[in-house]
């Protein structure tokens, strides 16, 4: 039984963005040789998410009106309120409540089988790095364990 | 250490329903003879979800309600547009935006702890397939690790 | 590869209630003595989840707004028509409804990578329990898996 970790680097463009990593897994599984167990991925960040769903570029519009529906980027948020906030405010403080509000909604991680070598997607599964906030650098990890 | 795969079909029949098959979770566990771990329930569909809630006939209405409020069936959904859609269009094609939206909410799988030969499930939780979109064959996947 | 086990009590004092219990999260790793593999968290509840996000005051009113916009408390649920239900009622049972529905779009459970001996989570991460129904004696695992 081994356990292989790859950090993956990222630069989003917009948000929300769907960028599908699906590769990036598929490379990282084949890279550990392991192919009975599952892989973990992982988002390091409150304002990004980790999801599988369908790569269909009119679905991905949907999604994110969906994500909108959930929780607006133009509503009232109290962790936007510069001018009473304390808590982990940084020089370049951008309002994003509706990015962690949507995170809720979403999550951090997805856990996916191997067998036989053979990553379980399904037909229509691929894997997205979510991002809710705003173009940036970002980072998520690949755990692979198994034997 | 030791991994335990099983794949498991199974006929929805309405959409959305709420299938219980905790008692297909414990019948793998079983069978495969782990009793210290955990287990991961994993849905092969990007429009029928798993997640844990309580196995109660009122509650299925309401939760199916909760979905509808986040996703609802009769919504625009450019996804559904197939005069304009190229991508992954099947010729028994179906509009299924709802589903794709209301998956994002819920999600592709569940992992539950395994102790002393104990599923760590609470007194109202059970493990439900959900299917978000309509009746058809589906398919998941039981992976069972520890020793 | 071992696998250790932890049960955490905790008391919750009102709803929703966004308990940070990422020490303890800490703690139990630490006393694993695991440095490489991953961590489960897992709420035992219906109405209780488990979500990474940040730990910003202002920001949990937000997420506390985000889940009455999903599954608002006093809308009406059949769940909640104790002139009808006959499954799962208990002598104390409480109207909570929301509480599932809301805990539909949270989850149960959050896994999280450990690499050469640290928890990687994010700088903003942090792991809440977040009671959804009413104050009560309240029950989480934490299980550390890896070598």
């Amino acid at each position: 039984m081994r356990v292989c970790n790859f950090q993956i680097n990222l630069e989003s463009t917009k948000a929300p963005e769907f960028v599908d990593v699906t590769d990036q897994v598929l490379d990282s599984i084949a890279e550990s040789g392991i192919s009975t167990g599952n892989v973990l991925v992982y988002s390091k960040h409150t304002t990004a998410a980790i999801k599988i769903n369908e790569m269909e570029p009119l679905l991905l519009e949907d999604m994110a009106r969906t994500l909108e529906h959930i929780a607006p980027r133009d509503a009232d948020y109290r962790h936007n309120d510069f001018t009473v906030r304390t808590v982990n405010m940084n020089e370049d403080e951008c309002p994003n409540g509706h990015a962690h509000c949507q995170h809720l909604a979403l999550g951090t991680s997805e856990t996916i089988p191997i067998i036989d070598g053979a990553l379980q997607l399904g037909t229509y599964q691929r894997v997205f790095f979510i991002e809710l906030d705003h173009p940036r650098q970002r980072e998520f990890l690949i755990q692979v364990m198994g034997f």
